[in-house]
């Protein structure tokens, strides 16, 4: 189920989405939520840092983690602005996240919905609740409109 | 292909695997070798640091980066003590490692080939050369014999 709140969240996982844009990043914007307050929020800076591993979704959980000073993020949500890859489904398991919502879906390399279902998977330890298409449209045109303007760049 | 070297420098994971059972960590080590030269070394930290991401391929993975300063991980291979979870078999797909060798299989867990073959699969951007199985005998008995101490404790 859906509240304002959820869209509120994803809003602002939506600027921190484009702010990696203004940094020539792959616009993915993260937040974490614990008690209905924002406590960690991140974008992807795989080319700043740079590291493969700088994915919103994890430096936010980094960020979580080190706020709450404890492994469990249990009575945490989660927004993100695209599909999880495998690497950060599996992140969101580990950290036992409660809640996970995010806007986009990814057909190439999501890990929730599109080539696996890492989050609904009854084998894991752990599963966190899914709402999928928070604000789809605006997460996608973020990333197509900087994919489209790289190729501008590129030509 | 295996080489003596793939040999030691597992036994140079198990070492790694061995403190952290120390430090009161599940024992699980890994190192990232480039050149034939190791440039990262790690253990799981999960407890210590706390943070569920601290598995001992995360850590290492992030050294290696540090230590090359860029995210593709091209020319490394990671040797690790158990077959790695869906969150570390993402980050090496992601870190674009040429070659991951790992010791004892984990069927509840792995993401290489028990539960998931991550690591093989074409639709993702990277897939890694794989080794199982090396010193797996040793690499499996660390871990049952930290879990026997562990509940022999708890009772």
């Amino acid at each position: 189920m859906l509240s304002d709140n959820d869209f509120n969240f994803m809003r602002h996982a939506l600027e921190l989405a484009a702010r990696a844009a203004e940094a020539g990043e792959v616009p993915v914007g993260a937040v974490v939520v614990h008690d209905n307050q924002v406590i960690a929020e991140a974008y992807n800076e795989r080319e700043t840092r740079p590291s493969a591993l700088a994915h919103a979704e994890i430096l936010a959980l980094e960020r979580a983690t080190e706020k709450l000073g404890r492994w469990r993020l249990s009575g945490c949500t989660l927004y993100v602005t695209l599909e999880p890859c495998v690497m950060c489904a599996g992140a969101l398991v580990q950290a036992r996240v409660d809640r996970v919502v995010y806007g986009a879906t990814d057909p190439k390399g999501g890990a929730v919905e599109s080539l696996y279902q890492v989050l609904a998977d009854s084998r894991l330890n752990h599963r966190p609740d899914v709402k999928a298409g928070v604000l789809a449209p605006e997460c996608g045109t973020l990333l197509s409109d900087f994919f489209k303007r790289r190729r501008l760049i590129a030509e």
